[in-house]
């Protein structure tokens, strides 16, 4: 069975998110999986995603490793809970903090990988550290506090 | 005389940000004003830059945090250099980390403004520190390290 994106298992009601929905069409619709002990994210940016030419814009790389780390953290709570793989889940996360240390320009055309991994679960709360890397070499890392939605958020939840 | 944006000052080769160049027809195209003190942006988001419904994307406070940042950057290095306002500069910010504390969910429709500091200026670094508002409310805070852009970032540089 071919391994399901953490974000094709989110309800309808929160699947319309800029970055990772995928009922947001003018979105970036990216998608995690895992993969061993980790979770992994690629991403090949437009050409409009420039920050100075020949640079991706750091603002994209923010986005990607804001998404993925939700992402992560959903699919590592939903782990935890002894949830089975491949089941819808009601577990949605939200950005707490999001810090991203940019290590070096990176490059813009070749695709973008994002290597995340849960470095603290504690019910609500899961921590996310990640490694954005071009061509093998790492050009930015991430850290994301990760908090499950609140109810403030679900005004919207009917599925 | 009008208040110019900072954006608008920087050199043709570093104005194709997606978040802040004058020339990327596909950006937001966010401008930085000096304040008082303060250096404010405003930014009506676009209804396709949700989050879970109903609330701003996070990855969009996140670029806004760090365009206006290097923005705000570069205006305060100017003005500690002594240049004249409404002079073209050289000075031109990226980001070398990026910090957001998302500190309740921001509504989406309203504009967005966002009110940064400098609070640090050292030579080719500058701390910024910013908050960014919805109707008053602080929804979330930003802490960029901003440092001069590397010549290995200016291969593109003839303007």
């Amino acid at each position: 069975m071919k391994n399901q994106a953490v974000q094709d298992l989110y309800g309808e009601w929160c699947s319309h998110c800029y970055g990772c929905g995928r009922l947001n069409e003018k979105g970036l619709q990216i998608k995690s999986f895992w993969e061993g002990e980790t979770c992994v994210c690629r991403f090949v940016p437009r050409p409009h995603h420039t920050a100075i030419p020949g640079f991706v814009y750091g603002g994209l790389i923010a986005s990607l490793v804001d998404c993925h780390s939700t992402g992560t953290a959903a699919a590592a709570a939903f782990r935890a809970a002894g949830a089975k793989a491949g089941t819808e889940s009601d577990f949605r996360f939200v950005t707490a903090s999001l810090h991203v240390d940019f290590l070096k320009p990176t490059p813009l055309g070749p695709e973008i990988l994002l290597v995340a991994k849960p470095v603290e679960v504690k019910g609500k709360k899961v921590v996310v550290e990640s490694e954005v890397l071009v061509q093998g070499v790492v050009c930015a890392k991430g850290r994301v506090v990760a908090v499950v939605a609140p109810d403030s958020m679900k005004m919207n939840k009917s599925s």
